[in-house]
């Protein structure tokens, strides 16, 4: 399958340039990036009407299947909503589910630009499944579970899923540094030091956590997992929003990722993660929806207009992280987080995988900045088109996934009032 | 013109009670509303097929014109903001600016579900003639202009726009407290006497704003204008993000809106409005956009979940702020500080002011809670037609305005091109 993208304007996001230029994609991958019109036989031709063409935003931490929590127990506190709304509803979830509870975060994504996710859940073959169904590109957390997921399960998921050009693969994980037991810390560790894959874990997302972590152990989080050398292979820590120097210090020895999820800090009261200081430091920070029932849209234009509008009333300080800054948080730094280096920037042999700008639509006019419009003005509405791997997988509002979206809905929604008893 | 909208979920906001049901909507208002489907003979019948009608949103405060300086001067600090971009480039406004620049704006506001606005800008009549034009509803400020528009000019444009059914109505302002001139003051005296229209002003935005009118005249900018007795009509104070207790009591005393703009405080590094305090003492809260080069979005979703977002990071507290209030907010609220006593909730007799929301937009499913979907994941997307006084203006991404769309750009990005050169 041969396409080519005419008559666009083209940011790769090597550099903050855009040009007028023209895509040719070649199966999966992008064959021909230019200013020249290129001649030959296409399967089809696009023509961008000078609409942008940008990579794809990378959503570098999210919960896709909370669907079902969606709108079920918002305006409530913390401790009501995790222990009295959410827990008992997860211990409904049975086999099956969250291949379906995905698939309405699946099609949000593509709605909003998004073409890979970083996620962290129950039942995670379930969720890789229904990403390679839809051809969703996807990187999931590979979590020991006593009951349900031994070691040797999670070596089994990595060596299945991480295979060439495989869509949908897996990295190792824990939930956290204040859910773990000794047996998981162990088990953990074993699956570092067995795949040499990186590590991924929420960290100081509030400031009681980290307090009862130093209580607990004399060291915040990040030193535990330190002294554990759980980072020794880099990944990349959520949240972060509690973050002493000494933690900037390894986190910058591991290069790891910090994944800032402004909206879910912001609407669960958490506080605002020190991104002027990461960045300042060299840091990567790359960008997270988290889950839908915390944020509760997965939206990366909201995250991106949040994450520098929050920073300018951190620092009280309307300078702090200029637009290019952000959409790079959104989109190449999410990549690095991922691994996911055949799908960053625009480029010969990297992966198509990327967005239509709509540069029709009134926020995005008139033009004196393209990247502020994308950050400071852009909505899901000015997202035209989304493609994954050489695939349009969303284009003028309707969705290719191969299914039909009302019964997915219908599902979804049965599913829903049906986990959403508390027995 | 008599239109039927059937199969529908209907929120009249005159509660938070979704219905099964049906509306009727003859010439420029409702006819009929309820859960029988009316027989008779239509021009039109839409099939809603489940999706909701609502009022369209209110945006309290804008500066529709501004279009032509969105994206030219974000992350930087507010004075260099004013001064050295915002000022030297406003100066440059011309006779025929307005008229066309508001255009790309009301086009915003329609893809975002807008339906009324009260603006505040230079040229107000070429505002006022534009919204006529598309079929708009506006209130703008009638401000005395030494240079431009002496108190006769103001009182003109009040009885020629504030006529029975007019569409684009006028009310007496002045920019702010720390703007005005004594000469100002006094012509604003002689309009409020005159009209007995309600007044309306930026008021205590930022912190050194507040401080120093009390420094200069012992007195807050609220207690200044008490002073001159300029709120005995009522009105709406925009921002309001500096408030004492005593401006609060002033505010209940003359039952004037507090207008909060929370993207704009945020972007501008402004503050946190106070909203939890203003609401818990019976004040009226509505919401605005403020201008696009402030935001730069005019988008309500937008201002929905910041105005409840902000308040939880403000107090720490994810209870602050429940979704219902948020929606009254954009929306009845709205109306009340507009003066729009006929373009509030949907009754029989109200303008047909509404709008449908697309529930099978992904961010809407699985449908747990609508009111809380459309405050806490609802976005542009969602918006699937827009009507305004019995008219569709706005419906699947097309805009029904009596004018070509491109030319629209064409022109204000020429507009834009020439404007944004500082002599």
């Amino acid at each position: 399958m041969k396409i080519l993208l005419k008559n666009a304007k083209i940011l790769t996001m090597k550099n903050p340039e855009i040009f007028d230029g023209h895509i040719v994609i070649n199966d999966e991958r992008i064959s021909y990036i230019g200013k020249v019109l290129p001649t030959g036989i296409f399967d089809q031709v696009i023509d961008c009407e000078n609409n942008l063409i940008m990579p794809g935003f990378k959503n570098a931490h999210t919960h896709s299947a909370m669907t079902f929590l969606r709108s079920k127990a918002d305006d409530s506190s913390l401790h009501d909503w995790l222990f009295n709304e959410i827990f008992p509803r997860e211990a409904n979830l049975r086999e099956g589910c969250v291949k379906e509870l995905t698939k309405v975060a699946l099609l949000e994504y593509l709605s909003s630009g998004i073409t890979a996710v970083l996620d962290q859940y129950f039942f995670p073959q379930e969720f890789a499944e229904t990403c390679k169904e839809f051809g969703f590109r996807s990187v999931s957390l590979g979590m020991y579970d006593k009951d349900s997921r031994p070691v040797e399960e999670v070596l089994r998921l990595v060596k299945e899923y991480n295979v060439p050009s495989s869509i949908a693969t897996f990295v190792i994980g824990m939930h956290s540094e204040y859910t773990g037991t000794d047996e998981m810390f162990e088990a953990t560790d074993k699956l570092l030091k067995e795949t040499r894959l990186p590590f991924y874990t929420h960290l100081s997302e509030t400031k009681s956590e980290t307090e009862e972590c130093i209580k607990r152990r004399k060291m915040t989080p990040m030193e535990y997992f330190d002294s554990l050398h759980f980072f020794d292979n880099g990944g990349a820590i959520f949240h972060g929003v509690y973050l002493s120097s000494h933690d900037i210090e390894i986190i910058k020895k591991h290069d790891v990722t910090v994944v800032t999820n402004p909206s879910s800090n912001m609407k669960l009261a958490s506080g605002i993660a020190d991104i002027k200081t990461l960045l300042n430091s060299g840091v990567n920070v790359a960008l997270g929806t988290d889950g839908p029932a915390s944020n509760n849209a997965l939206d990366m234009f909201r995250e991106m207009y949040l994450v520098t509008g929050l920073q300018k009333l951190r620092n009280m300080d309307p300078v702090s992280i200029p637009a290019f800054e952000v959409l790079k948080m959104a989109t190449v730094n999410g990549s690095k987080a991922m691994g996911l280096v055949d799908a960053d920037v625009l480029e010969v042999g990297k992966f198509a995988d990327l967005i239509m700008i709509d540069m029709s639509r009134p926020s995005m006019q008139p033009i004196n900045n393209i990247i502020s419009n994308l950050v400071y003005s852009g909505s899901k509405d000015c997202v035209k088109m989304t493609m994954i791997g050489g695939k349009i997988l969303y284009r003028d509002g309707q969705f290719f996934v191969g299914e039909d979206i009302k019964e997915i809905y219908k599902k979804v929604q049965s599913l829903t009032e049906e986990l959403n008893v508390i027995k």
